[in-house]
């Protein structure tokens, strides 16, 4: 009912406003005041209610039963025109919002999964191959030829892996990533390890990944060399706003690609292996390039073997991505992503055992980044004596790279995400982790690897050899470790096929818990041991982030009963001048508590009596205390009188009931000062103080003096 | 009283509090809760209650009388260490408040108003006659010797000028600034006129004089030619800092540079005179420097003459400051001011027609910017020919143009501020610019010229050449509408001696008004045109501005009386979870209201049959809306209900109470999401609707459940 009495009588139910000042947002069925009027609402039991509040609606909301509305996209639009600006550029950007309902439709096909969560792997396995060479090197040319036994090692160890890989997608239908399965069997030391090398493990891979695609295009095109940071930057906004669109949208983007790529890897092999069968499988000496001699600098032994076994694991690397993913498959999830493990697993030992076999064959010898003729990765060259010389096939190569490249950074963007969400839920990190955005991904997550990624890129000035060394330790890590956690499972359940299940496991941690030692022990001074120290730091993070939720729980969850009865107010009003804004806030302050005082801040003295007789000739029964400021500071002597008060009754609900002035634009808005909002923002901290705006809208004037004509009714505008 | 009937029994005030949680801010002596109960507060009139509030007290405030207290410098501490850290900087850069009592204090002595005055006149002539000679040079090399003629012309018009401004002084004790007299005697347009005339003027002095000062220093230092906008700035943001220090400290800084570089200019003078007199007054002829050959380029007319003499007037420009600055001054105000603008007038023709003298008798070729052998000013012309050669005085001469420069920005400072004031008081700008900072300066307008100025600093790229057009104009137009003011003013109040004094300001305001004309259209395709665009868009600003105070006093000073009784209330809470923070907020809403509605925003369908179930055996009467939204948005679906309920209830007061929850570091305040806060700037602008945050401080737990040991007593955190 109004708050002016010339409108209804002062008591009793108005039948009829003369006008509404504010026109209704919506074009939608306008409802009755005398449908919803207050008496009506008294049912017998409170919860009769609502019932009636939502009898009619617009088309803001469906009504799904008693006291139970169902928002529509409608509701979502933004108000005002800035709001829907942003508004409109975010779904420009990302697309419209979908509803929760149409999760299941996100899902990911076993062709889409396989490029999603592939492109990582893939793209380890092109570079795996030149790691192994590197290592060997070091012992001169004729080593060189080691690396078939070690790469005959490593596909072992990926078949291992995988199977292992498929035992725990079968245990952990609903996604079995290392900090799961670590949890799950381990405890919560080697979850929150696993968890945290992961985590930072993913942020290097896009940063890596990203920077390596920049060097691929910049080789191509030299002239770009100077914006290597920004060039990165860029491709990392495009692949975070490229997920934001939802996994089963960018998975449609990346699948071409990623099969393009794979063809063109498939084929390569294929003639390779035609073209030297045909030459009855002669190998061809290794010749270093431009007749370069490569002295020995070091020897043959079980140190330089392990070495380079361990760096040809990064073909493992990217393995995770599918038993992490498990819940972004359609339904039958746990099989349908074992069945594309598999896929993986087969066309990821076809394509390192084929590299690694053809750079044998055709002798390659791999080149220092710095070679003097020119740097070219093995594969290139592999593909430039496949396709032979000139071919136009050899320049298509550099951007193919490019490519894998930066789809390589797109598995991290969905395991990321995912990940925080897990230890999101398990209260480990901020819940916002565990909210689905517009289009159901884990927006938080995305963004959040997104700035970390291009953060490090930046710091690291995108060059790729640098951010190597901190990548595969915890990788390792968290494959020891989840390796481990089956271990502990199988002994712990034993289930049918439990030994067989356990050796695989044990074959597999061994491998992994040694190649994490000798990569954390090779890379130590190169960086492992920023790694090394982040993982202890980062789980102090989730312990006390854990910690904090848990006290906040469990000081919330305190059932003490709270009776309004009980609550005594003492209500402050401060007043700027005796004027309509300060005389619709006291009568709100006075409506809701018999215990209210005003204050007035001056720093004029001669004020100080007119004040005090316009206070009087108002007729309130508010006391009013004037408080002189001779420094002219407002907001401090007003905090002072505050505390002062809530000293005084500390037993009592201190309220603040603060006028605010808003003016119509926000031009104006500037003409007068921001006192409430200052004060609003002193007190958001201070404990103990309930603060009320009582907004006085200006309205648009026209020259008549408003009261008489029944529009400017303050029930409308408060 | 205590929220929770575990502490006092429910109903009754407690008379004793186990344990108050928050510690008290201060030392000052602790007020017994029962010095100050509400029973008490009843007196007869509701004016007795205050006096009991502020019985006692901290050390924040000192009593006055009833209900009348005094701020104590204690008061204005800031609270919380990052308030107190900005608090000790802001003391750093411009010192401790002054109160408003000590403004008596900070008045200017004669000494010093004369260096922070004049500074801007006396950089005006160091360049004023080079500006002669270099129109005059149009006419060929014989022409320059019209330079006496001209420079004779302008000394007497100086000294009417001079006289007028005397006349000013004392019929304006209070400060008799263009904009003040022409609003006195000639209207709104007029006043409005010369009053955006001058804020611009000051703002391109600024501009100006510290980008020619940053000029004079790369002559000197080449090096530092990239940095020309960078060092204008910095010297902008010093002079902006020093006169936040207040205006007598600004003073003290100033004034030894200023008397130095007076003492420079009449010794150079002095000895320039004795060694003239020696040579028998003997002129040399005119010679370009180089012996370049000076064709020229126009005929010796009445124009050429005119503008001539309208570039000379510059030397006038800054003499306005002092009787702008008369409310600046000791008292009398009106006779120092007067004492000190007939010394400044004194010096300024002495050095003006010393300078032109000298360089007539020196044969001074005033030289090009671009001058190929280096540009050098007249006046460092004038200085090498009297000190002779490869004095070290010619150095320091660089470095003294410098800080004159630097220094005449220093008037602006003075007079922008005052004149905002003068046009914020009369309601033409916001109302910020009438307030005093801590050192009682008008901080507003300090800092507002600092950012304008610095603006088109940058804006310029900090070149004065193309700046300079800009200034004459504005500062012409309002010295005559300030004599066209005083002569309006003599025919109207016919005072004793009207006739001599009408006789001054004619001429006056004829010499300023052909200057003004003159300047305008010499300059009007080099930059004039701005100011003559940019005024009448300044006067509709201003009026628009005063029309929005208009309106806004007129609509808050309607008497509609408002009782409290009549206030119809309708509260909806948003709930989260049904945990301490929801509860105390419901308690809190239900004791304001009886007609609380709460509202639970889902984008889980599983979870609506749980928190219903909760919600019952909460045992409120406080009815539960549950609105799912499929898209997962909040702030949305709530806002459109909030509409539909404000649509169905117009005449009802709206207020949305929203539980806040408030960790106890910046760091965990980031684990929660942000939703109050999100909610409260979604309704900022929502006419109609009282929002009320009711804080919920997390504790610092120690292991025990809170609750039974009486610290967590709501009452303290309410």
């Amino acid at each position: 009912m109004a708050w002016e009495p010339d409108q209804a009588g002062g008591a009793g139910r108005p039948t009829h406003r003369a006008k509404v000042v504010r026109a209704p947002r919506k074009e939608g069925p306008r409802i009755q005041p005398d449908l919803v009027g207050k008496q009506q609402f008294q049912g017998k039991h409170p919860g009769d209610r609502y019932v009636r509040v939502i009898r009619q609606h617009s088309g803001d909301f469906a009504h799904a039963g008693p006291g139970h509305l169902v928002a529509t996209e409608e509701a979502l639009e933004a108000r005002g025109p800035v709001g829907r600006g942003f508004g409109r550029i975010k779904r420009l950007l990302i697309g419209p919002p979908l509803s929760t309902a149409q999760a299941a439709h996100e899902r990911l096909t076993k062709t889409k999964a396989l490029a999603v969560l592939s492109s990582d792997a893939l793209s380890s396995v092109a570079y795996a191959t030149e790691e192994i060479l590197h290592v060997l090197l070091l012992a001169g040319l004729a080593a060189l030829t080691y690396s078939l036994h070690i790469g005959a090692a490593i596909v072992v160890l990926l078949f291992f892996v995988g199977i292992s890989y498929r035992q725990t997608i079968k245990a952990y239908p609903a996604g079995g990533g290392s900090y799961i399965v670590a949890k799950d069997n381990l405890g919560e030391l080697p979850a929150l390890t696993a968890g945290a090398a992961l985590l930072f493990g993913y942020i290097v891979t896009v940063a890596v990944s990203i920077a390596a695609g920049v060097a691929a295009l910049i080789s191509a095109v030299p002239d770009l060399h100077g914006h290597r940071v920004s060039l990165g930057l860029g491709f990392i906004l495009l692949v975070t706003l490229l997920n934001l669109r939802g996994i089963r949208e960018s998975g449609s983007i990346f699948a071409v690609p990623t099969y393009l790529f794979l063809a063109g890897i498939l084929g390569m092999i294929a003639l390779g292996l035609v073209r030297n069968a045909a030459d009855g499988f002669d190998a061809r000496p290794p010749i270093a390039p431009d007749g370069e001699v490569i002295a020995a600098t070091g020897s043959l032994g079980l140190v330089l073997i392990l070495t380079a076994f361990s760096r040809g694991c990064a073909a493992l690397t990217g393995v995770e991505a599918i038993s992490d993913g498990v819940p972004a498959f359609q339904p039958p999830e746990w099989k349908n992503a074992r069945a594309t493990l598999t896929w993986m697993i087969g066309i990821l030992a076809v394509t390192f055992s084929g590299i690694t076999f053809l750079a044998h064959q055709y002798g390659i010898v791999p080149l220092a980044a710095n070679h003097p003729g020119g740097y070219e990765t093995v594969v290139s060259q592999i593909a430039r004596a496949v396709f032979g010389g000139v071919n136009p096939a050899d320049y298509d190569f550099q951007f193919a790279t490019l490519a894998i490249q930066i789809l390589a950074a797109n598995p991290a963007y969905s395991d990321f995400p995912r990940l925080a969400f897990f230890l999101a839920r398990d209260r480990y990190l901020p819940r916002q982790f565990t909210f689905r955005g517009d289009r159901l991904a884990f927006s938080t997550g995305i963004v959040t690897l997104g700035i970390l990624s291009g953060l490090m890129l930046a710091g690291f000035g995108g060059e790729t050899g640098r951010m190597i060394p901190l990548y595969a330790v915890g990788v390792f890590t968290a494959f020891t470790l989840s390796q481990g956690g089956m271990i502990a499972r199988w002994i712990r359940l034993k289930e049918p096929g439990w030994q067989r299940g356990l050796a695989v496991n044990l074959v597999g941690a061994t491998a992994t818990g040694i190649v994490t030692i000798v990569v954390g022990v090779t890379n130590f001074r190169k960086g492992a041991w920023i790694v090394i120290v982040l993982i202890p730091v980062l789980i102090l993070m989730f312990r006390s982030i854990a910690r904090h939720y848990a006290n906040a729980a469990g000081e919330l969850a305190e059932q003490t009963p709270l009776d309004p009865k009980d609550i005594e107010h003492t209500v402050i009003v401060p007043v700027a001048a005796i004027n309509r804004v300060a005389r619709q806030t006291l009568a709100y302050a006075r409506s809701i508590s018999d215990n209210v005082t005003a204050v007035h801040v001056t720093d004029d003295e001669a004020e100080i009596e007119a004040m005090r007789e316009a206070w009087d000739k108002l007729g309130t029964d508010v006391p009013l205390v004037i408080i002189e400021s001779p420094y002219r500071s407002l907001v401090g002597p007003l905090l002072a009188y505050i505390d002062e008060i809530d000293q005084q009754r500390p037993n009592d609900t201190l309220t603040i009931v603060l006028p605010e002035f808003i003016a119509r634009h926000w031009w104006e808005q500037l003409l007068h000062n921001q006192t409430a909002l200052r004060i609003k923002a002193a007190l958001l901290f201070r404990p103990g103080t309930v603060v009320t705006s009582v907004p006085y809208h200006l309205e648009r004037h026209t020259g008549t003096a408003g009261g008489a004509t029944g529009s400017t009714g303050l029930g409308r505008r408060m």
